[in-house]
């Protein structure tokens, strides 16, 4: 258990989704005198379905990850990857360090045969639905092997998400045209156009919230840097909205009468509810929260797992690279 | 005289700052017969500062720059630069074809001295005030060369625009530490660690609209997607805010309570202020106007131009490159 919060925000969060999937068994991963007190509110039949695996250190946020892969063999983020390569759990979950998560799952669990790299995918919000991008930053470039192997995932991940067969599949570029983009990505765009994916063409970064594409491939470079800007406008306007209703009290009184209204579209727009990232590409189910996740978001990232964990996605990958090659 | 509206918006445009500016002198480039009906508002005395400059083609917006450049000698984009490149004109403002105007521009006023290539800079909203950026996708790509003279670039223009001696520089980056980025970002932070530059290090993507850096130097391949990824989600929440506040009948009363602080929020975060993105690194003052946009955000693209042309931009930054090399 790590991330900003630990346990007191990971425990609730991942005892929300038990209560709401009866089928659900959960593996608190850690120290048990940090775990055993967030369980108290449990019915006894709830608790039956919930277990603790010892974990005696744990991985700091910033922690480099070769150094967490070495040393730190008894860490709750290593131990609960080892769950998943012993399959006794079929997802791991967790809030910890990106970097180190992302390499000690590549070196605990290994990638799917075919796979060249893992990607970090997420479902972005779009104009009347959501967005699925990758990579959101699992490597810091891509080869044109790679983009299309990332579109191959996307597509998975996309299907069970939005329940759409053949998901839109669209490549990031500064434009549409042909001519447009570095070589990477118009050799890259010439091999997804003979693909079996429903490959839309090239999109731009404003696509990524029309709801006009289901799939947006990147490198995890532009990827990882397109999230973050696109957060950090999102928060600043946030900030501005909350500025404006505040600036009197005249103003505060118009937020009053304006409540529905804003409390819908603080509900509508909340980033909880997006997340928890899958890294794709692994022969298993991995999830990422945010670090700084509270109760509900971390809870969103466990249904995330568990959504990825019923739908089998590693297989599903594989069974849809095999497809694209045959 | 070009972009998605032609004279009926650019001529107004350019006339609100005519107003504003009283040593301003404007040349308009184009059809006569399409220019002229909209000069009848002019006092005589304004009307005097405006000449017309006869231009008998207009490049389309989807034509390729090479065509451009071979067969639209007489097009009013390459009149407009010849009037630059001859000194009749201190700064050409166009809202046409971005690939045209840059190619066109290149060919005809050539580079600074020392200056690789051009790239495209703008200022953005950022919580407090504004941050520059650049290249929003002049280029596809970039060399640790170019960025540094991104960096050195775009501090110039932010100096400028913020009127601070020494804007911070930050460099683009997917995570803050040394260990981050791929081989070309790595590079130019040590260049510029070790540069005259008020350089703060790697910046993320949510860090564009923090207000704790000046400029942030990327490639014109990132640049140009988180812009328009951050111009797509503010354009989706603009929409959410609309939907919710026009919901029912109580919602629509509920937002003419709010109705001050929504006209103020509106106006803090009406991209009409943020046009006119600034081709730097050109022998000349050459500012790109949004396809789209209508007078007022003309008339901002316009006091842009007015601005480069009064500090001397390219001269300045001639002067900056030789500084960072001495």
């Amino acid at each position: 258990m790590s991330g900003d919060h630990g346990p007191s925000v990971c425990v609730p969060g991942a005892l929300e989704v038990l209560r709401e999937e009866t089928d659900l068994e959960i593996v608190l991963v850690g120290e048990p005198g940090a775990l055993e007190p967030h369980l108290a509110v449990l019915s006894p039949a709830d608790r039956s379905r919930v277990r603790i695996q010892v974990a005696s250190q744990v991985v700091g946020m910033d922690e480099p990850p070769r150094e967490a892969i070495r040393r730190k063999k008894d860490s709750s983020l290593r131990r609960a990857l080892d769950l998943v390569a012993s399959g006794e759990a079929k997802a791991c979950v967790s809030s910890g360090n990106t970097g180190a998560l992302m390499s000690t799952a590549h070196f605990v669990l290994g990638m799917l045969e075919g796979i060249e790299r893992p990607a970090i995918i997420s479902a972005l919000p779009a104009t009347g639905g959501h967005t699925c991008m990758l990579d959101l930053g699992a490597n810091v470039s891509a080869t044109v092997e790679q983009l299309v192997q990332f579109a191959i995932m996307g597509a998975v991940v996309a299907a069970d998400f939005f329940g759409r067969e053949r998901p839109r599949v669209g490549l990031l570029n500064i434009g549409r045209e042909d001519i447009k983009g570095n070589e990477i990505v118009k050799a890259a765009h010439q091999r997804l156009l003979a693909s079996r994916l429903e490959y839309i063409g090239y999109v731009e970064g404003n696509d990524i919230c029309t709801g006009s594409v289901d799939v947006v491939v990147t490198d995890g470079f532009t990827g990882n840097i397109a999230l973050k800007a696109m957060e950090g406008i999102a928060h600043m306007i946030a900030g501005a909205v909350r500025e404006e209703f505040t600036a009197s009290t005249a103003r505060s009184l118009g937020a009053l009468a304006a409540g529905p209204a804003l409390t819908s579209l603080k509900k509508r727009l909340d980033p909880r509810r997006y997340n928890g990232a899958s890294m794709v590409g692994l022969a298993g189910v991995v999830i990422k929260s945010h670090g700084g996740a509270d109760a509900t978001a971390f809870a969103h990232a466990v249904r995330v797992g568990v959504l990825e964990a019923q739908n089998g996605v590693p297989a599903q990958i594989s069974a849809q690279l095999q497809a694209q090659a045959a």
